[in-house]
């Protein structure tokens, strides 16, 4: 994470997201590190709902993660997110999810994005999100 | 499900779909009457996907579900799927959810769908899909 | 709702939450309602957490969903929940989910569940949670 | 994949796999992947639910996943599933997961499993699921 400006946010593991194994489903840490990236757009000014409205979309092209400790029903998980690189039509995130109350790391994570238009044509990612997601500041 | 045309369709059980209390989560019985719901519809030409293409949605207005057994991984399940009623903007579809080997009830449900069009708007069920979702054949 | 003490938990929509239709797919609310019920319970002292180590369970018998309006990636929902009828071994939840920001209703349900033990045996439900859930307070 | 022994199944989308960009949600995948391992382990005569009955859980340590194109509703797809790699006491799975009628390729992944016990601490694979998931036969 080093310098880089971090965004965090914090919820409840819903009863759903247990499996057999009497742990959070390995799935769900997918979708929370989604809930992760939403954050930190919304509180970098960002709101991807507004990208796609502007008619971008950051389309996933590769994810991994790596599997450390299990989150339970009943506890508290934190997500942490950074923009790990940014290029032109590119942009790398990193996670790390941690028990709210012991800090104990459950997940660290990367996943890459490409920017492409409605039409699915790969394209810049519009300088406005840019400045926001860069790590320069 | 009386005289009514009924279309079966039969899958494992799949380990995300497990909780903590070992048997499949009671939402994901809701994912199965959708599928349950498009293997209907494609058995009678009536391909949902094809549907939508054309401009409609039949939107679910509401669920009605009895659980009666639990399923499990490592089993297979087998969902029967009928209409129950077909009205000129709405339908309903009754469902059956059973352990395919066993045949034991796992699951009785209803739902109700209302035709919109792409700007949400209440629609007619357009007469093509009418005929092959009528129940009187 | 009437008297009923509610208990409200509010959450922004996941991404992973929407369908092709643009909205939140209506299974999610079924798992949303869970949430709201465990909220319920942690705001009452009685968390589920808490109910299975104790070696009981609050299985759903039955779902009854009424969809109003959508909920879009965007936005964030407030679940409202309550306890609609408490009786030796049965107990019912009521719902009203609501746009967070305009007060929209968007899907209004009951969910009934059994009290049983490890052994999936019917069972009482234990009196310090009879007393936490009682609806007289 | 080279000479190893490959499983495959195939099976539709499913509506609640979408998302708003009108394609699988790409968290879906991971969880076709762990379809993609249990029939691979049925095929194998090493059903991964008799696994755990006999007291070994292969635990998720990590996934990569690479996405190359999309799944929509109305499609079918094929998980072609195989052992990377078998140790004493990890195991990794390689995936491809393709297009069912055109046979263009949607995401590769791996994903690699540690065998523990019933509290949780790190075993051997047990010699008879060995044998049966070894890539030399």
């Amino acid at each position: 994470m080093g310098g880089k400006r971090t965004v965090e946010t914090t919820f409840p593991v819903r009863y759903a997201e247990t499996d057999q194994m009497q742990v959070v489903h390995h799935s769900n840490y997918v979708v929370w590190m989604e809930e992760g990236r939403s954050e930190f757009m919304r509180a970098s000014g960002a709101d991807y709902a507004q990208v796609e409205r502007g008619g971008h979309y950051f389309t996933a092209t590769g994810i991994q993660v790596r599997y450390v400790a299990s989150a339970r029903y009943g506890e508290r998980v934190t997500v942490r997110t950074w923009v790990e690189e940014l290029r032109s039509r590119q942009l790398t995130f990193g996670y790390e999810i941690v028990n709210a109350s012991t800090g104990a790391v459950l997940v660290t994570a990367t996943s890459e994005h490409l920017c492409i238009d409605r039409q699915g044509r790969v394209a810049r990612i519009p300088d406005q999100w840019r400045k926001l997601l860069s790590t320069d500041h």
